[in-house]
Parts: C-alpha cells; structure tokens; sequence
C-alpha cells in the first residue's frame, strides 16, 4: 500500500502518531530548514509556524501539497490564490478558540465596566477603595456583535443572561439584527462594540475616524479579531479625545506592540497581547481530535470541515 | 393632620423629598450628633452612617421608631433583639446590590481563570506575554453556590450558559442542589465555591481548615458575604500550603484590611475591597423608589418588604 506523506511539527507528531491510520506515513521536522527541506514530499501538511511568513514558504515549496491544516484560524498571509490554483484543500483552527476567546471577552467587559484595573492597582499598593472606580452595570446595556462566526454566538450566548441587549450583523434582514449598510448609521446606540470579523480586504480598517466619532462617549471598543480591522490611529485620537470610553485590544497593530507605543500610555486601553485564544489548555487537544476526524473524511473523500473559503479568505 | 416624622440624612433627603407624601414630615441631620439628637423624634428611619456602631446607637436612641430602611444588605451590628421587643418594621437592602455583585462574581472567576491579573501587570511593565498566565475555562467547571438569595440566582443565571454546572445547598432535596448536611461532604468535587449567605452566627466560620483541607488543590473560593463566614487564618494556611488554588474576597475580617496584612502578599489572594455592589451608578435610584413605595405601604397598613427577620438576622 502507498502511503500518504502527513508533514507535521515534531511536537505535533508526537501527539497526533498513536491516533494516526495506518495508511499515513507521518514526518516531521524540529527547524524551519527541515521544514523547508520536507515541505516537497508532502501530501497532508500540519506546519503551523510563529512566524506567519515561514508557513506561507513551506506552502509554496509543498508542490504535491493536497490538504494543509492549521490550528489558527487566521489565514492571512497564507498563499491562498496559490493554493486554490493547485487545488488544496484548506482547513483551519475556526472554533477551536472560540470558547475561550467568548470567555475573554466577557472579562473584558466586566473588568472595563468595574474598572477593575484600578483596584488591582490600589492592591499592589494595598490601598482600600472606598468606592469602585468603575459603575458600570452589564444589564440594561446594548452590545454591537460585528462578526457572526462561533466567537460572536458565544458571546452573544452568554450575554444575553447578562441582560445585555445583543444586537448583530447580518445579511438576511430580521428583529433582532442589523444588515452591513446599517449598522455605521446605528453605532451610537450601543455601550460596546465587539469585533469578531474574519482578517480580509473587506474588513481592514471597517473601524475608523468617521466610526469612533459616531459612537457614544462613554462607548467601548473590543478587538478579538485582528489588529489590522482598526485604524489604529484614529483609535489613539477617539481614546485621547474621550470621543470613545474604554478599548480593549486582544490585537494589535504590529504584535508584539513596542515597548514605547503610545497604546501602553493611555489609561482607557488594555492590552491583552493576542492571549483570548491561549487561556485554555485543551486547545490542542482540540486541534487534534478534529485533524483526525478529517483524515478519515480525507480517505473517504469526503468533505473536510472547517474548510476555509479560499476566494473569501476565512 | 399630624405628620409621621421620618429622619433621613441631609444628602439622601435632598433626593428623597421631592417624593415624599405629604403625611410625612422630613428631617435630617449632617452629622452624627444631629443624628442622635433628633433620633428620638424619628417615627420613620433611613439613618445609613459608615459607622455601624452609629448606627445601632441611633437606633437605641430612636424609642418611638416604627420603620427602620436600611440600604445595607447585611444587618450584623443591629440591635436585632431590641428592634423586636419595641415591634420595630426593619427593611433592608437585600436585593438592591445583587445585580452587580453577580456580575462581580463572574468577573472574578473569570480573572482566575485566565489569570488576568498577571497580564495587567505584564502590561504595566510593557511586556508582551507569548502565553497566558491562566487556562482555565468555565466551561465544563463545576460551581458550588453557598446561599439562595437573590445574589446566589442571580449568579446561577449567569453562570449556565458559560457551560458551569452549578450546585447550590437548598433544604428541600432537588436533583440539581445538595441539601446543607450534604454540600461537605461533596466539597471535592467543585472548582468554585461561591459563598454569598447572609451574615449570622449559624454562618461564622462555616469555611475553616476541614473544609479547605476538603477543596480540589486548584478550586477557587469567592467570598462575598462577610469576612466572619470564613476562618480567615485557615485559609491563609490553605493559600499558603496550596491545597486550594486561589481565594477572591470581596470581604475580609477586619475592612479595610491593614496595609501590613499577610493576605495582601499572597500571589493567590484577590482583595476586591468590598466595591462588589458599588459598581454600579443606581443602587441609591433603586434604594429611594423602594422607600417611595415603601412608604404607601406603611401608610396603608400592609406588609413592606423586603422586611428582615429580626429573629433569624437577615
């Protein structure tokens, strides 16, 4: 029997080997040369790098390349005309941090609405608070939910209970929901506007100068898509001019933001340093169990799943 | 028509006499001498000092009350027992701050989980963590609710959605709560135990070395009841020696906590200062319409509520 060539991380491997079929033939690599080296023979490819522009070559020097698979679910910067040209199928980590990332960012609306930040402050200092510097209350507020993926019906989901009144984007007209060309003329209604879109063309810098001043003073802006969805500077201006309350910024623009960014000075943003997805220890677990149910949907020829729309990009 | 004298604080009267009946005549005092000066007059009281002690002895002082308001929740340091032999009304606050302490809750279980407090002050320092400190999620965790007053619903509420399979003690036995001979014995079995039962001497030190030694290594408990319901050395041992895995007080024994306290320098020990129900901007908007409504009651002869049993202390 010919077996099919799987490409994976060292340490990848020596999870994903004793669940493995025997029809797959896995090799694996410690350095990016090896990956490089390895990347040719490759029918399957698990090679998930820090650095995305490493992935990308490996990608490109995978020329017998069927399916990659990736636990990030983020594709930008993937050779993704590439791969659609030469036929590859695509499937990524959507939904394997979107339980965490729904978590992170109801902390990150109470910690905003309490201004815990301060009383974590005045702890190291073992000063006692009187008052809370935060009075923010979740119930009674309205959320904007850019982004209907699973990260934005989780969070939806759980803030709900909150009493929040939950409002999002879609396509298809209903009661509950705003279309794209309606949401910009709407902003000023909500407390907080949340961001879970997919990185693409369409939604670089969607928020900006003309969007921050349409929101309300005390409003709050989270970011758990990517840095690149915000016009990082017009959101430096909104924080400075309290033209907008609070952001909170699981992504930046670059990551890792620099020590002397400005973003670090302003005591209305927090940085939560790209960690929403990371603040579990079953990802990948999760990352595992699915890459193994597609390998048998793979054999069979059937469709894998999550598969990320390569002309969409997500 | 002879008025019904009611004493309120000069701040609280500003609010409140717009709203007031005509029946009623207001008085009100700055300070705590003008307090105990006209208490005596006070048929109706709403008399809040900082100082506890205060308060009960204008209490004592007041020989003609019929109505004590009270916007506290907690009614330790009263004189309960007098109250009762003079028929004194006692309403309290319970209720008005449960709102806001259920959604501190849920902040603190989320900061542990993720260890939040380590990247505020990674974030201070401007380094950029590549992991999270924490990596817990509250999905698939089990909570124990001590206490089903309105704060214990309303965390419950909360709580179920983010996948948390919630316990809570009842006296009736229900599949989905323990009965109060059996939460002990089934302490192991929680990663969060959440106390919020009113303060009396059936609850003092109800949490002490037994049930610490009894707690998972890495279970959480969230106090936000009052310092007394847990033996506060024990669990200065049990942060100490590990055997449970970090502690959020929102109350602590004595308030505020002296700046040399061992607590403050626990790296598992959360201080929140007792602001759990003052993160919020209505809880004195909620205490007045309750008084306002209150106030047609006493007048009508009916019962006001929420009415505290002076015999059982809350």
């Amino acid at each position: 029997m010919t077996k099919t060539v799987a490409l994976l991380s060292a340490v990848a491997r020596a999870h994903i080997e004793p669940l493995l079929p025997d029809w797959v033939e896995p090799r694996s690599y410690h350095t990016t040369q090896e990956l490089f080296d390895l990347a040719p023979a490759a029918e399957i490819g698990w090679f998930d790098t820090y650095k995305k522009p490493d992935m990308a070559e490996a990608v490109r020097l995978a020329t017998r390349l069927k399916w990659l698979n990736s636990i990030y679910a983020g594709v930008d910067g993937m050779p993704l005309q590439l791969m659609a040209e030469r036929g590859v199928k695509f499937t990524n980590g959507a939904g394997i941090n979107a339980l965490t990332i729904a978590e992170y960012a109801v902390m990150a609306m109470l910690i905003m609405a309490k201004g815990y930040r301060d009383v974590m402050q005045a702890a190291q200092e073992r000063t006692w608070l009187r008052d809370s510097p935060g009075k923010m209350e979740l119930a009674g507020s309205k959320a904007l939910i850019l982004g209907r993926g699973a990260i934005g019906e989780l969070i939806e989901e759980r803030l709900r209970p909150f009493g929040v009144e939950v409002v999002s984007v879609r396509r298809t007209p209903s009661p509950d929901t705003l279309t794209p060309d309606q949401w910009r003329a709407r902003l000023g209604g909500f407390d907080w506007v949340i961001i879970a879109v997919p990185a693409t063309p369409e939604t670089e810098h969607m928020i900006g100068a003309a969007e921050f001043a349409a929101m309300k003073p005390t409003a709050c802006i989270l970011n758990f898509a990517r840095g690149t969805v915000i016009d990082q500077d017009a959101l430096v201006s909104a924080l400075q001019s309290g033209s907008i309350g609070q952001a909170w910024l699981d992504v930046t623009t670059p990551e890792p933001l620099p020590a002397d960014h400005i973003l670090w000075n302003l005591p209305n943003a927090h940085i939560s340093m790209h960690l929403s997805g990371r603040a579990q220890d079953k990802m990948f677990a999760r990352a595992v169990a699915r890459f193994v149910e597609n390998l048998a949907r793979f054999k069979a020829g059937q469709e894998l799943t999550p598969l990320v729309n390569l002309a969409l990009g997500y």
